[in-house]
């Protein structure tokens, strides 16, 4: 692709993102919306918790220089260290609104290329230094922090300097891209050439491809193609032991995937730099509906049964009644099941006329809302999308106010569904209960369905214990982990591990596999510099 | 599921497997076939080999015994023996029709447990005992026979004994698998529950889950879901570490896929013996249709425009001239493609004509055979397919003519495609001719489709010299080999690497791939006893 066919890369430099908290500062809710948020939740705070400072986090020289050959590469910005320290989860909001130490970072670096990413690496291994892979730095899973003693120091890994598509091949519709790329950036060199990668987890503005590849993250599509491992032609990886390529194929049967296992591996094998990725026409066609139904029991049917055709929606949510009228789909104690086609080849309202054919057998209300054409901006799918969008912001809102506010999200099979949502709600519910003396909102969809089973995504929420808002929601996780490993159910199935999914991890991982991956860090990373807790000890 | 619901197994016992040649020996060309046969390729010999028997191979006394505890389990009969020494490539079959020596296992075991499997290891281990998994003997690329010198005996492990389904959770559309369960006998115990795992290599009938599993078969679907890969729900597997079985999920993203190292790992990592795989419902609609085009390269486009909607065609077979005219689909010199859709959805009629359309925009000729209901005996559909099934025996026909009969398969990006086929019909043609003096003939068809790339399936048939069938197909493979490799297309997209594909696999595989296959090779399997040679030395 000629130099001058590359499209500018909006960076979004004219936003500032929060050290602290979900995105863009000037998307925070101010503190009067704080309040209104918290007058929604019995017990918590008067008012909100002030906006803490990088200031009050004395933060100290760091402990280690690299040699002058990379001293370019790093900084020792106080800002920028606080900013690479965490991730986003509840966790990490609410702890540095209560200003508990964590460890910051004693370096930030931003190489540019492979050969400095090497070189790092290179000079970590030889002074024990951790090395934290970041991309967006939106891990809500303890995924770019550094907890223990191990070792000397700890660098960031900041590879959002390395965000280019650097190649189209438009026949095969595929793309080079460098791992560093936001989902803006990315999608905004694709633009011009009528392509998109079509992944839009809700984290797109604030995560790079990166770190979707690194942690297998769950996207767009809510049937057939949900993780980003789908969309993977080949990647080039940069390892303490040597850098590698897997070739560009549609498909290969030689030997066991070599690109399944960094996909999922966290940043703890190596460094994946860029990757082809297979791309889509833009859709030309898209159909939309939402179906209401009284009994969430025959809405799981419904959509079961939807998810078992050939169908293939792309977007298939059923939200459960609290969800529903939390992001204004319904208004009436229905579950809501929004449904959404779309097509480059013309046959989007064909489906929908069928998938709803279903859901009505089922006992479903609702009818589509739009053929060919874009969903209204009013309608129940587009509140539901605006919504979707907002909530980060509101959880980090709900956190200034004391509250405890967290997703999880699991999967498992049909058999096994209807009793692991009636148990997250009663067994958290009552750990709610226990560690607050309050009643916990407890909300449920499904964000992706399998012919197999379903992915449910929960909402907790519930004022905190002012002070030991951590706690609390550690006690909470600790009910949680527990119960997804009585019920078979996995300990993640688009959030990854990173450090606070580890318990469930381990019991959940087969041990041969245990041995093979542990065999395979020895072997990459001698030196257990890469992202140290991950995954592995 | 109870005992009672569980079908009787036909296990084709009244019929004799072949053990030089493929299938059964009342399917076998007879003399005046073979004869015919060898006609149409001039240079073949005046009559056929004479079919080889195991009393001429001079198999002797087995180099070790199994302690008492085991010796149930093993036999060290001549057939047994002679029956698992080889898979079902051409170079087999010639090699067995020339009297070639090549090492007999010592011993065949038929374990019918995790227990018996896991017992046979240990003891394997501590004597140096090479462990040869088996199924159903039909690979193609050396990956169930012994080379080498570096272990005191060969025990081969045929797994055909375990070959229940065990369990159905008929929710959730998924079955608990033995791994030694042959096609015929897998489909035949999913029937009474309407269930199909639809997965029909050519090899169906003589292969079984396990090998499917272990060498990343690909099957029925020409779009989509192309390899058994997208169709395993778990795994569990033996290893001489230790056993393990990865958790029942429709999708996680827990770290990298444990399954997806066992998937392709042939046999070196560790015994699969059973998987929970899903199923499909069977099919109520069929739709089918032929298309000619006069211009190979338009319909290559016209192919690639279709694997690029989202139409999904079950069928989406493109013959080349040469292939169709071979199998009867046309007699004009035309390409044809060849389409089918099929669905439990009742919407396949509706792509087929959009496919149509798609196809005739690029010069195609052809209209729909039929709509809702399979597709008519006498159509170049149903005769491609019986060609297809009849193949790999007219080709042990061939062999016994001394004729050079051997396919090879790959895939690549469709931007590559073209020179790739043009490259190995030019270089493949002028290796056959320096190494026989004889035209060869070469013909492609795509097998499996898909947006980035597509898979072609090259067959080639040429007069050997004489004695040296095996020599002039290695020349001939050598140059397949170097060709691919060049061209970046993949050494197998589904016929595994075993010991025949290994030069190139060793080329292609991303170093710090190999280095994590190494590592986890010495963990699981430390004595390397588990098939030797195959993917690593």
């Amino acid at each position: 692709m000629p130099e001058s066919a590359i499209h500018p890369i909006d960076r979004g430099a004219s936003r500032t993102r929060s050290w602290w908290g979900w995105g863009y500062t000037d998307a925070h809710p101010d503190d009067a919306e704080c309040a209104a948020l918290g007058a929604l939740l019995p017990g918590t705070l008067a008012r909100p918790l002030p906006i803490p400072r990088v200031a009050d986090l004395a933060i100290g020289r760091p402990g280690v220089m690299p040699p002058p050959a990379l001293a370019h590469l790093v900084t020792e910005d106080p800002e920028a260290r606080a900013a690479h320290a965490m991730g986003k989860a509840y966790r990490d909001v609410i702890r540095a609104l209560r200003g508990r130490p964590r460890r910051i970072p004693d370096l930030v670096a931003r190489p540019t290329d492979d050969q400095e990413v090497a070189d790092l690496l290179e000079w970590a291994g030889e002074r024990g230094v951790a090395v934290i892979p970041f991309g967006g730095g939106s891990s809500v899973v303890g995924g770019v922090e550094y907890r223990g003693d191990a070792h000397q120091a700890v660098l960031s890994l900041d590879l959002t300097s390395m965000d280019r598509v650097l190649e189209i091949d438009t026949a095969s519709r595929a793309a080079r891209i460098q791992a560093g790329a936001l989902g803006p950036a990315l999608e905004a060199q694709l633009r011009p050439h009528d392509l998109t990668l079509r992944h839009f987890p809700q984290s797109f503005e604030f995560s790079t491809l990166g770190g979707w590849l690194a942690t297998r993250a769950g996207g767009h599509y809510a049937t057939l193609h949900t993780h980003i491992d789908d969309f993977v032609q080949s990647l080039r990886v940069i390892t303490p032991a040597g850098a590698g390529t897997s070739w560009r194929l549609p498909a290969s049967g030689a030997g066991p995937s070599p690109d399944r296992l960094f996909l999922g591996s966290e940043g703890t094998l190596g460094v994946i730099t860029e990757a082809w990725m297979r791309l889509q026409e833009r859709p030309r066609y898209k159909a939309s509906a939402s179906v209401a139904f009284a009994d969430f029991h025959r809405a799981l049917d419904a959509v079961r049964t939807i998810a078992q055709s050939d169908l293939f929606p792309a977007n298939c949510r059923l939200l459960d009644p609290g969800e529903a009228a939390l992001s204004g789909a319904s208004h009436d104690g229905s579950a809501v099941l929004v449904l959404g086609f779309e097509s480059a080849t013309a046959r989007g309202d064909g489906r929908l006329a069928t998938a709803l054919d279903l859901a009505r057998a089922h006992g479903g209300r609702g009818e589509a809302r739009t053929a060919h054409g874009d969903a209204p901006a009013d309608g129940p799918v587009n509140a539901w999308r605006s919504a979707f969008l907002r909530m980060p912001y509101l959880r980090d809102g709900l956190a200034r106010m004391g509250a405890v506010v967290e997703t999880f999200e699991t999967a498992t099979t049909w058999d096994r569904l209807p009793a692991l949502i009636e148990a997250v709600r009663t067994e958290v519910g009552a750990a709610a209960l226990k560690a607050t003396g309050q009643e916990a909102a407890i909300n449920c969809r499904l964000t992706h369905v399998y012919p197999d089973g379903a992915a449910p995504y929960f909402t907790v929420a519930v004022a905190g214990r002012p002070g030991d808002e951590v706690e609390v929601w550690d006690d909470i996780k600790a009910v949680v982990t527990d119960l997804l490993h009585r019920h078979h159910a996995t300990v993640t199935h688009h959030h990854a591990v990173g450090r606070d999914h580890r318990p469930g991890y381990d019991l959940q991982r087969p041990e041969p596999f245990a041995l093979a991956l542990r065999a395979t860090k020895d072997a990459l990373d001698p030196h257990h510099i890469l992202n140290p807790g991950v995954l592995l000890d």
